[in-house]
């Protein structure tokens, strides 16, 4: 019997420790990162606040990790897929909207003449966002958003959508939470474009999705209640805002933060400022090849201030070409 | 080996078991519910749909539990918690504000004047929550109602108001948790006077609080990043903001939620709509001995519309003095 309970409590040991971690002992949790700079920053720094007794180790409820998405987890070029979704919309509603044949910007847009339509500037784009995010129920928009994702094609890789995510950045994602991290994304994308495939496509579940939005009206539609999507701007997560959605959020600061443009650049500051250990990395375009290169010339996902702070301030900075030995997760 | 790999898979089954539920057999987890109605209501409703198979099943990421605060989660008489709080900031800033001696609501406040002083309706109430809820950092704010609810004490009872929480709800926020519910607090109250006690008190994550909020901002103040409180009004959380800020925060519908006021009423209506098994829950304050005796006329934590409600759809309504072997966490 005792050879029993001794064989029992081993296996319970190895049963809840594999509960709370997926690390098995031996295999690289981070296999499409080339070993460098980079990879050794992340291992160090999760080795460091994970190690009971160490002096930087931070109890698990602590262990907040945010991502940026476009651009940090899947990619952004040549346009931010969410606006591509818009276009999409606009031209999926055009049957029931003829008033737009002669209006700005969707005259232009439907006449696939989108850099007119955008010429505009924010207040086009607004415009645009506003006919196709509000106007229906929270339960409807999602459905929309399902659909789409689950159809659209990339114009330049003729991929869907959530094949154009990043590999290494979803072993970084569970490698966090083998080691305890609560993940979540910080986008200036919408929170309800995302919450629709986070959980799936990232394992990120809706309520650690954080994202720019509009308003919500609680309404009873015939004695069922609604939520109504209104034609009104509720939040901007990006930039300084960042720091603000994470403290709305999450209510505490993170640890450790992921981002790839100047619109992160609070969000790491905000993590940097923290006390005791905290890791900022920033993802850097470089590999024209297989994925884009851009950084301080790109409308899309300027980096510029953010790569001198980084510089400054030691932050890790992922060299895609070189640090990455697959991009994307339809890579072989 | 084959008797010792079945002996393995046992145990790993029983481990595996316990990793997500700390429901240990044969204990009551719910031992200050008197035995009735309410308990079985809720013991019946977790068992359905936990239970692998049955149709009422549903999977741990969707298992959301929604609760009130104030009267529900501990006690709102003789008046809002957080107002106590507001009115013990105005006594501790006055010297530094010899103007309010001559401006209402301040200088009835002073004065001890309270129902003078609130005679000015939501305007004086808003002047008293910007005064002591603006003008400084988030973490200083955190500091402030982190000295306030480790001595402050409740005018009735002498005790500290992270004593006057009903025992019966947190046994039932454990029991749900045990049972792979994720837990949240919905308050109209303010979300960051709750995040700095919420997780100790109930087990509650910040990232898991939502409440009412007022607007911040992210500067740099000396080199160093900080986010101040703005006297600007964001967020309301209460009556049919509830369900807006369930879905700006969580991103699903819950699959049970729990009030005790005509506030909680719509979170409720935006629950029972789901699709499959709901539970819905009113606390009903009977007890005037124990604690307070009120609903329909109350000014604070009414509950009229809801008490109908709830008769009509079959939610459940615990009556405080008969559901409740306790009520505060202090009593023996």
């Amino acid at each position: 019997m005792l050879q029993t309970s001794k064989l029992m409590l081993v296996v319970m040991g190895f049963v809840v420790l594999t509960c709370g971690s997926n690390a098995v002992g031996g295999q690289d949790p981070l296999p499409s990162w080339s070993a460098g700079q980079a990879k050794q920053a992340i291992v160090d720094f999760v080795g460091n606040v994970t190690k009971a007794g160490s002096p930087a180790f931070v109890p698990e409820a602590a262990r907040i990790a945010t991502f940026d998405n476009d651009g940090t987890l899947w990619a952004e070029q040549p346009m931010y897929f969410q606006m591509v979704f818009a276009l999409d919309r606009v031209k999926a509603l055009a049957p029931k909207h003829p008033e737009w044949k002669d209006k700005e910007p969707m005259a232009s847009l439907l006449r696939g003449d989108l850099k007119r339509a955008l010429a505009g500037g924010e207040k086009a784009i607004a415009e645009i966002v506003m006919v196709t995010h509000a106007g229906m129920s929270t339960v409807e928009f999602e459905q929309i958003v399902r659909d789409w994702i689950a159809t659209a094609k990339h114009p330049k890789t003729g991929r869907l959508y959530t094949d154009m995510i990043y590999r290494p950045m979803l072993e970084l994602l569970a490698y966090l939470r083998a080691n305890g991290f609560k993940t979540f994304i910080v986008s200036g994308g919408g929170i309800e474009f995302m919450r629709p495939w986070a959980e799936k496509v990232y394992g990120i579940p809706p309520e650690q999705v954080i994202g720019s939005s509009i308003k919500t009206r609680f309404e009873m539609r015939d004695g069922t209640p609604v939520l109504m999507r209104l034609p009104e701007l509720n939040f901007i997560d990006d930039g300084p805002g960042k720091p603000v959605g994470i403290q709305m959020h999450v209510g505490r600061r993170p640890l450790a933060a992921f981002g790839n443009s100047d619109g992160d650049l609070q969000m790491l500051q905000w993590t940097a400022a923290g006390s005791g250990a905290r890791f900022c990395l920033y993802v850097h375009h470089t590999d024209a090849e297989r994925e884009w290169a851009y950084d301080r010339a790109s409308s899309t996902g300027r980096l510029d201030k953010g790569l001198a702070e980084a510089k400054a301030k030691g932050w890790t900075v992922v060299d895609m070409k070189s640090d990455w030995k697959r991009v994307f997760v339809f890579e072989k």
